[in-house]
């Protein structure tokens, strides 16, 4: 047994424990306060297996589920930004990859490259499970701002347009997904009024 | 696509949302707060992705990673039970299968017993990936309550033989995260008075 190599994964895993403070804007199903990202990626890693049957081509679960759990850590460091933060958007990108930078680095070095490329496979979302990550994280704040009465939306004045462009590639994972989030999450809401509709 | 099946997974995974607010007694690394079902099972999902390679059989990575993820999800409707409230433990059992019939039952039927049956292959412990599952149950809250001064097991005022009976099956996923987690997170809190040593 390699003790450092053991004690390199202890300290990343130690180190992670911080995303559980990293708030999202997002609130519960009951609204009654807003989710974490460690809550975020969770939800997301089992709709990813009970939903997998509906990515538009085949998927690697596990691959998947990794991804969409350690696509937040690097907001450790580079805090959440809201996606309709058009200031926080501009500066986001060279935010996290200095806390990539930092973070994957803790782990053994295989290891710490793995994580590190498959952050990067999000980001540049051009394989069928980046893809698919991205439908996941869109439909899963989109499902609970529905089930909140979209409270989330009406507070910051969110238009359908924000949304809509927000979403542009919710449907490359997922066309069943991305249906089903437009009829039932964000249509009624925009007939209540709570997503502006420009 | 079956319309019926896909409102089915939906009722599901908004229903799961409620593990958010589950509350377990150990705290944060950072002693700030303590955790809840949600963002343990994310930890411990990428723990295992991390760590696998030191179970004592070979395992089945999605599999033990699922397992972890939805193994809380009964304790929606049961609560969390202390793992040292000997009356809680007492009642546990039959408190979880209500709620597993009730929550699991949400789903389409095969995903809803493929849910039902990887629960219940945790409870019983017998397979590599239930036994290295409950090294990582019983791994991260002793790595969390170490990193948070011992404070948990000091309010608590915890035996070193209630940890002990608590962990006589950790060694059976990893006897080497057993023997890190002794040396590492358990005899020092046991040496500074964290840990009442009977």
């Amino acid at each position: 047994m390699d003790k450092e190599r053991l004690e390199r994964q202890i300290r990343f895993i130690e180190e992670i424990d911080k995303e559980k403070k990293i708030g999202r804007q997002t609130y519960l199903a009951d609204g009654s306060r807003k989710e974490n990202d460690a809550e975020h990626a969770w939800h997301m890693a089992i709709m990813t297996f009970l939903l997998s049957e509906y990515a538009n081509e085949d998927i690697d679960v596990l691959k998947t589920m990794t991804m969409l759990l350690i696509h937040d850590i690097v907001e450790i460091d580079a805090g959440d930004t809201y996606a309709y933060d058009e200031n926080g958007v501009r500066t986001q990108r060279e935010r996290e990859l200095k806390a990539a930078d930092r973070i994957f680095a803790i782990l053994p070095e295989d290891q710490g490259k793995y994580f590190r490329e498959l952050w990067e496979e999000f980001e540049e979302g051009n394989t069928p499970e980046a893809k698919f990550a991205h439908t996941m994280d869109n439909f899963q704040p989109t499902m609970l701002n529905n089930a909140s009465g979209g409270k989330s939306w009406a507070e910051r004045g969110v238009r359908i347009s924000q949304i809509l462009k927000r979403n542009s590639v919710t449907h490359e994972g997922s066309e069943v997904l991305w249906d089903y989030s437009y009829n039932n999450f964000l249509k009624p809401n925009i007939e209540a009024g709570n997503i502006k509709n420009d």
